[in-house]
């Protein structure tokens, strides 16, 4: 079994689109990371929506976790426009690692080394110059445990 | 709005429980992560499907990639076997980062800061000696970014 026959119709987003309409599609349950392409179909990153988390907490909150209690109720509301006037690709982490891409031929070890590598739940496929889909961890851990 | 208002009942299994179990729980794409829970309510871990199928790479995969284009087609079959003999605690990594827990009355943006510092898409929520529900990345982002 290769890539090509797990793959499914990928989420996808341009760098430039709202960092707004990226968070609406990441508040869909199902949908746990987005593939961020450019016009000439190259895998800027994956967008997940742990990384929308991490995006939306100011930074004080992550660096020193005991300030969060002193934060207002309110200040949850303060998050959307902590989104206002960014893109997508905005939202991606300055420090991700691995390359979140796989040819249409790999196996889906191959597959599994690669999301593992690149930390994401949410794998590109590429055929050629295109890209044809992307494998989602859940679908991945369904062929492989099922096989 | 507090943790508590936020929380549900959450997918649990033993520290001792047979790795299978745990993988077969894991497998139900709305299940992200398992609360690794002993029988004084202590939380041992939160075992994540990320988590999983890093377990289920043999070493040497995530050890040098270039080594996963090598592996047999057959040997996705083997990756039950790996299984075998294990533990949902064996399948928790060494290195886990930060306290997968909150209170009950932390506020979500409490909740969203030990979520991101724990590097897991799940925190038990804890009342007392009492370990009372969970919260997912999922449900938080939603009352975060809906409130």
């Amino acid at each position: 079994m290769k890539a090509r026959d797990v793959m499914a119709s990928p989420p996808i987003v341009r760098p430039d689109a709202p960092a707004a309409e990226a968070a609406r599609l990441l508040q869909n349950p199902e949908v746990r990371g987005l593939l961020v392409v450019d016009s000439e179909e190259r895998l800027v990153g994956v967008l997940t929506d742990a990384m929308l988390l991490r995006y939306l907490l100011p930074p004080y909150v992550t660096e020193a976790e005991s300030l969060a209690g002193v934060l207002e109720e309110g200040a949850a509301e303060a998050l959307w426009r902590r989104l206002d006037g960014k893109r997508a690709s905005d939202l991606l982490p300055e420090d991700r690692s691995g390359d979140a891409e796989v040819d249409a031929e790999d196996t889906l070890i191959e597959v599994a080394s690669a999301m593992v590598e690149a930390h994401v739940p949410l794998v590109a496929v590429r055929e050629g110059d295109h890209l044809v889909g992307a494998i989602t961890l859940n679908a991945l851990l369904k062929y492989l445990l099922e096989s």
